[in-house]
């Protein structure tokens, strides 16, 4: 078997996305953690692994590296159940895949990095990130007011990707509880992937 | 064969890839213009095809509908040349294409919009957007320095949607002379799409 090695920070969604992914396929996988906020990211011997210096990286044991999480999700999943079979649902799923990174991750993730990591307070922030991160978990809410899962009617790697950041989405401000059929998404995905309850979580610590 | 209608806007480089690669591949597909200067694309009727709000979306004869550029490419050009065969070729696309979503299209035609559609001056505009566009040219030009294509030396999604905003990046104030391989790039792409060299057309308008 093919094993792999991913490098990642333990608090971001975005290397979390494909250990879950690799775990929930019984893949290979070793973590090598990467301290982004000590600028481990931009040495270079990590732009040897990633000229646009983030994480995570995947790196195969024949030395050959991949960057972006989704597309590592794509990789690492390819031929499992993880992806549907039908051609369209697949689009969907990339669809849902593309739109996380573009709507979704630099509203929401930004606005946690923000407030948990920059301590800044959520008055200090611009109004426009909490009004965009809102509106994305809308988009979220309507799609799942009649699914359990966003496309196919199974688990997929659209589910992974967007749990990531929608779990930990009250560390950036944001209230699920306005947003019911997202809350109860989140708790079914994270049962698949065996994850404890990240806002129960935040509450008891 | 399967038709296909094309909602999308003739300016924006999101909708002009995904009519190219139709256009490549010989597919029956049908442009409707949506004005998305006029909100066109926040009326009910669009919103009931993209409920994000966003050119371009695909329709297929039988109604479905598809959103996101990148996933639009993926799911026309399922099983063409357009797509590597080798998997790991295949993945590398698929991360050039999450980085062109997050990397280049929020700066370069962010920018490129605030400048020619929104007649915003230079020196009004955040400097930070200049500074990540000309990095994202910056991480093209390296990849570029030793390579014809982005991906297993042949032409893939991957070029076509990196060329859609990159062939226009002097509109948002970008010299791609600063990136020469970026630029004979941008030639060989538009040459292999029948595509007429954006720059000197600019040049002589």
């Amino acid at each position: 078997m093919t094993s792999f090695r991913l490098y990642g920070h333990h608090e971001s969604g975005n290397c979390l996305k494909a250990l879950w992914t690799a775990r929930y396929l019984g893949l290979d996988i070793e973590w090598v953690e990467v301290d982004i906020f000590k600028g481990e990211s931009r040495s270079a011997a990590f732009l040897a692994l990633n000229p646009a210096g983030q994480v995570p990286v995947l790196e195969r044991s024949d030395g050959r590296t991949l960057a972006q999480s989704n597309a590592i999700l794509t990789y690492l999943a390819e031929g499992s159940e993880l992806i549907p079979e039908d051609s369209f649902d697949r689009a969907k799923m990339m669809e849902w895949l593309f739109w996380e990174q573009y709507s979704h991750e630099p509203t929401i993730a930004v606005r946690r990095i923000q407030m948990k990591f920059h301590a800044r307070r959520a008055d200090d922030l611009d109004p426009e990130l909490y009004a965009k991160g809102r509106r994305a978990l809308g988009v979220m809410e309507m799609r799942l007011l009649a699914r359990d899962f966003f496309v196919a009617e199974q688990l997929t790697l659209a589910d992974i990707a967007l749990v990531a950041y929608t779990r930990v989405a009250h560390e950036g401000g944001f209230d699920l509880a306005e947003f019911p059929a997202v809350q109860s998404w989140v708790r079914r995905v994270e049962s698949a992937l065996g994850l404890p309850h990240a806002a129960d979580h935040a509450m008891a610590g």
